[in-house]
């Protein structure tokens, strides 16, 4: 299997990234086509065992788009941007699947251009997978889209719920609606219309979720218009974030405490391992018509590595396919329009 | 100053909701009104000094309002519930503020029906103080309305800037609207709308905010509508209850983890008070003419006593005058609608 990964994308620069593919070449059967600018890229593969080198391919690509330019904008100038270049690779079967850790945006924009959408899905989500103590939830859209209609939800806990069970193993999972409060009654009118979809819906729908049952054994797949999604993604890596640098500063001021979370380290690693984002790589965008998958942009090799098994396992499982064959066409969803 | 106390509300029965009057009483000059069933609160006082009791008063009201009552159906039915006989003591000029930790529906239902909107405020909101290692930042909505309109999340943010520097003490605060990027042309048209209103009013207003803002010091209240508010609230909530669950589990299963983290204790309390949603009291229903602290179902002792210290703290601030003289007469809002 052949994966385009942009090398050119990330807060962390070619090296990261180039880390990650090299990972991944390791444990996998994978090769890897890098994208980028190759007098950058060729010095930083030097060092790589000619087996690995093997399975590492230069694709050249002599522009970047940056995080601060407008996708649009981008899009229309650089022709010869890294993620261009990478999803072309994947239109042209040159590729199976396509990753990034650049503009998020610019690589929205290039899929859905370059591979176009899945017949029967008029929006594509971005589904990302929250750790939490039971296991990762999928949540979705968390921003590809910032308002939606009751049966774009409908497209995405279809799309979700195939993912969830051909990508993560779950059998048959379960889909909630995110809401405030339980009852149907609950909530604006863009949840009220889509419950009486999802009900209706082949998916195993269990009902509205709160916010809090991201953290309890009642749900698997959770989802709402890519505005709330998103709120709530950034919210809880800033509250994770920030719960790490007080417990550091407040054990900076007593010598004793130092001793003492030293000591606790090792079981405490365990969770730190159950809640990192890295563990689960990427982000698929869902809905476009080829794997497209989306990694956060201050990405490091490991969290590259695992978004690389992500797309291997996507293209492995079919889960365009899967899709295709699971949507309902046109026709029937339109009537709710 | 006379506080009328729901002393039948909340998970934990009355006893709690006592012993945090009584704490209130010891540690201020406040009169508590406790309303609620003469014969099961009586027994609950007889220990307390004569001093302490002096200032304690029951007031009787027969019927309670549970959680999972429809408010509307039960103020019809229960005119004798707690929380109504709580809020006519407020409508009546008997009591300057009211508290409870009863079902949050109908205390919003019953403020609403018995103390009026203050003129100029189209729905009431919910400001929740999000305890962050900047202090606390002010949120609203979080949950008095499942939908808003642009002139709504106005009004929140002038309620809660008025709050926040009359209440909380913070000089003209850094008002921001939740959103999902920074640039003014991100978000859906809600946020899209309120963006210019708040461009135009008079408060401090920084422009958008992420969900991650929350952990740095950049801005102190956070507009958004009750959907979102509801959702962030929650899951916060359930994040920070996970971990700490998640540290018991783990720290179980080493004696060395079990001492390190003993050591560490000391260390670690500072934070866990500045995270402690107890510690900020009752969230205020901005809006209602006359001054309604909601509590978490959940509170105990502690978190009654701070919010009758909220209540307090509203009253001494004059925040009903103080919205009422700098919110904007029907005319000048109605003309966005």
């Amino acid at each position: 299997m052949r994966i385009a990964l942009d090398a050119m994308g990330g807060d962390h620069g070619p090296i990261e990234i180039i880390n990650g593919a090299i990972q991944a070449v390791e444990e996998s059967d994978l090769t890897i086509l890098l994208v980028g600018q190759k007098e950058m890229l060729e010095p930083l593969l030097a060092e790589t065992s000619s087996k690995v080198r093997s399975r590492l391919e230069i694709i050249a690509a002599s522009e970047v788009i940056t995080m601060d330019e407008s996708p649009a904008t981008a899009l229309r100038r650089k022709k010869d941007a890294s993620i261009v270049v990478a999803t072309r690779l994947v239109k042209e079967g040159k590729a199976d699947a396509l990753v990034s850790a650049g503009s998020t945006g610019a690589q929205m924009a290039s899929s859905l251009l370059g591979l176009g959408r899945i017949s029967g899905i008029d929006r594509p989500a971005i589904a990302t997978i929250i750790p939490t103590p039971y296991g990762g939830k999928l949540l979705l859209d968390v921003g590809a889209n910032s308002e939606a209609k009751p049966k774009n939800l409908l497209q995405f806990a279809l799309m979700g719920s195939i993912y969830m069970e051909r990508v993560l193993g779950i059998k048959n999972p379960r889909v909630g609606l995110m809401n405030i409060g339980e009852e149907s009654t609950k909530g604006n009118e863009l949840v009220l219309g889509a419950y009486g979809l999802l009900q209706e819906s082949p998916i195993n729908f269990i009902g509205n979720v709160e916010g809090r049952d991201f953290f309890n054994d009642s749900v698997d797949v959770i989802v709402c218009d890519g505005f709330v999604g998103n709120i709530v993604l950034k919210f809880g890596e800033g509250l994770v974030s920030a719960l790490y640098s007080m417990v550091k500063e407040e054990l900076k001021n007593s010598r004793l405490a130092q001793v003492g979370a030293f000591m606790a380290t090792p079981a405490l690693r365990g969770m730190a391992k159950r809640l990192d984002y890295a563990e689960y790589g990427g982000a698929p965008l869902l809905g476009v018509n080829g794997v497209s998958i989306i990694c956060h942009g201050s990405s490091k090799a490991k969290a590259i590595k695992n978004a690389l098994q992500v797309a291997h396992q996507s293209v492995e499982q079919k889960i365009i396919k899967a899709i295709q064959e699971n949507i309902p066409g046109k026709d029937s969803v339109r009537n709710d329009d």
